[in-house]
């Protein structure tokens, strides 16, 4: 007999005369109750032992983290807190699990322990709960930009081209460190790597990208970059994952608007889809900032907070309204800012920003037009010739959740920048080619994945939305 | 007034008295009439110039590749080969194209020459086609798994394990060639580079997968992976997307049946999706066959082919069928085949395959239960003691498309492999634990995107059905 997900038995509108369900046993309770998972729900189904006619032996080895295949009928619950259970009549043990080793047992755990322990952690309802929102929301990304006729692109994780400078980069190489090929000079000699020359990680897809939206017109990456910054943060990944739009004749405001419309489609489709884990995501929340003193805790729950974004449109506000508010904002005046603004052309920190998304506008935050200094070289040069027409998507609790710009589409001032930046062009003669033929107006953004999971999850590390985080001095599993 | 799509603007069921259009000209033909592509399909729309009522100079702009915003009305056509064109009262030319410099010519250029100029391919239909299939391939992959409730997950690209025994692996570090540092003992000291530990690119997200399988039931992961080995074939890339199903409780039949409804799935989806772009690639594909002599010529069209895939059941041959049917085969006796068959327990070549797919059973292959010593140290055991349950799906034209198993879900036996094998067990502590509290049965398999990518779209070299292709001595782009 197949075996059904659990999700589908407690989904059951009747009674089910023979049942088989295989999952991992979560309780066992006074030798007659297990409580069974098998990832496909949140929700444990309870499984009704007949103590008295199951060998001693059996009974001994239903234990927290063992896999067992249990039948018997799916019956009306006589217990609370279930509508329907199973009424057990042949158990196998398809996996033991010593309860004195097993690591997850059932009491809770810290976050930090579950870390050590990411190929187990998802036996745990929280992190089961995380990994299928963060699943979800993954699909809700596709579906968002298929829906709207664009085309995914998976641009290199391996790059030739060092010119990206969104940050460090991490080397890829099958060159020994010992014997290092050398060059007369004693530089290593790159042309005797797998590539023929120096490769690195990829910090962003959006130059490739762009070459892809001004021939499909639509496109969006979605896949794996990298930095090898030593950030050892909350909000930090070495390896995190990335969703780049890039659209042809889009300009700054087409922009925006694209990128709120798209956040709050898959915020909507994971709070349709994954009812169940968000409300059990909401209840941990507020059991966290239960144990907070009162001023700390935040002012609305999980699923509030994320109605309140499907609700509200982004507050749009420019880099020097966004200075004005600051310069004369009470943490600046009293000094209980880190870095003071003093004046326009500072770069906003974190807790700048974060003023911002929650004490003054308590909403998320859309900042464009930046000064030119402070932002990438293939941003859009204002006619004011010092602001970028690039914007920077604010949340709260996690800051900066989306970077984009419209990009600079005249061939001559995007010379001019490369030049003073000292970047040899000829390093990007593909990504100039965009401009020199047929060129046009375009725009796109990049959303951090892992923080967006953050944002919808409540949690507060982001080692905690992805399976298994890479972070300095860390690459376990 | 905004602009709309070309795909929308050819669907349209009624003539419109004001659009707007952006896009590249394809072609420009008697002053006259502009073929205009925009990449959200495959066709183009024409639009037809009012030339005696246009200046020369904006006449003369209107080249191959330059980008355009046209207005106009959409109407009839009096031409052949459409039912709508533009006619227009209003150009604006927005990017020039140099028709002397401009790499992509209205003419039929080679697929060497469009690999050289992979940023600007996409403006071809043929690579238009191409990216467009792919980019619905992969949004069938994920939207098949998601409805039966799979979950997605994102395994490790930067990877600290060394036992996954796939293939030659990148070195991922950022120590420098100049003054590495060192131990005691003058060996490299990795506790000195980023992660504390010596990392490579991964091979597989396959054991990461188990875990999960082993805790949320059914996963996948869609992702990129690496192999560093210097094959420079049309069949192999250095980079490339690699699709991973692990499914707890599931054994190797029950493998089988997913991995072929899972194809017939994507195939059929791309099929619906797809049919302007891959009745463009089918008559390419003819067009192409048509210079080969006859006998080399294949049996079935682009479309034909991928038809028989979606009505025919895979053949399930065992591997030990497999060898008696090549042993007795015509090539092995006149030894045409350039490894010769001659007992059990050889492995087999790409001739082999192709010959058992297109010749001997003319139908996708699936090959099971081979030697355990040809295939990897996670796959069950039979009880014969020689053979492991492993199964490879062949496809025709493209050799293995899917290499699977049912994993060894015995803690005793794999710990035998292991040591057999000299893999240190403590590297593999996490990957034992799902052995150690509560093992199941589970199977597997993992499908190279690229060459499903090239079946569906009939091309024949890896290189063209992924963007930014990265092979021996190529990291361009």
């Amino acid at each position: 007999m197949k075996h059904t997900k659990v999700k589908d038995l407690l989904n059951s509108t009747n009674t089910i005369d023979e049942v088989s369900v295989k999952g991992w046993v979560r309780t066992f309770r006074n030798n007659q109750f297990i409580a069974l998972n098998d990832g496909s729900v949140i929700h444990n189904i309870q499984c009704v032992v007949d103590f008295e006619n199951t060998p001693e032996e059996t009974l001994k080895r239903i234990t927290t983290g063992a896999a067992v295949a249990l039948k018997g009928s799916l019956v009306e619950s006589q217990g609370k807190g279930q509508t329907y259970e199973i009424k057990v009549s042949h158990i196998e043990i398809l996996g033991d699990s010593d309860p004195e080793k097993f690591p997850m047992q059932p009491k809770k755990h810290s976050l930090e322990f579950l870390r050590e322990n990411a190929h187990l952690r998802t036996r745990t309802n929280l992190f089961g709960a995380i990994m299928r929102v963060r699943s979800v929301l993954s699909f809700a990304i596709h579906q968002y930009f298929q829906e709207k006729g664009f085309v995914y692109v998976n641009t290199p994780i391996i790059t030739g081209s060092d010119a990206e400078g969104a940050g460090e980069m991490f080397k890829v190489t099958a060159l020994p460190f010992d014997n290092t090929p050398r060059t007369e000079e004693g530089k290593v000699d790159y042309k005797e790597d797998f590539f023929g020359k120096e490769t690195n990680l990829t910090v962003s897809g959006q130059l490739e990208a762009e070459t892809y939206a001004m021939s499909l017109g639509q496109v969006y990456t979605f896949g794996p970059t990298f930095r090898a910054e030593n950030s050892n943060t909350s909000r930090h990944l070495a390896e995190f994952w990335m969703v780049e739009p890039e659209v042809a004749f889009n300009d700054l405001d087409a922009n925006m608007d694209l990128a709120e419309d798209f956040i709050q489609y898959v915020i909507k489709y994971a709070m349709e889809r994954c009812e169940d884990d968000l409300k059990f995501l909401d209840e941990r929340l507020a059991a966290e900032e239960k144990q907070k003193p009162q001023n700390e805790r935040s002012e609305m729950g999980l699923l509030e907070k994320l109605q309140f974004v499907l609700e509200n449109n982004f507050k749009r506000v420019s880099y020097t309204e966004a200075i004005d508010i600051l310069k004369n904002s009470k943490p600046n005046k009293n000094k209980k800012f880190n870095y003071i603004i003093e004046e326009w052309g500072a770069d906003l920190q974190s807790e700048h920003e974060r003023y911002l998304v929650e004490k003054h506008f308590k909403s998320p935050v859309i900042l464009f037009d930046y000064p030119a200094k402070i932002k990438a070289f293939y941003m859009r040069l204002n006619d004011d010739n010092k602001t970028v027409r690039a914007m920077d998507i604010l949340f709260p609790g996690i800051g900066e959740i989306v970077g984009g710009s419209q990009r600079e589409e005249r061939l001559d001032v995007l010379q001019q920048k490369i030049a003073d930046l000292g970047i040899d062009e000829e390093e990007l003669w593909w990504y100039m080619d965009t401009r020199r033929f047929g060129t046009a107006v375009h725009s796109g953004f990049g959303l951090g994945f892992e923080r967006l999971v953050l944002f919808v999850t409540g949690m507060s590390n982001i080692r905690d939305v992805i399976p298994f985080p890479r972070t300095p001095q860390n690459a376990e599993f």
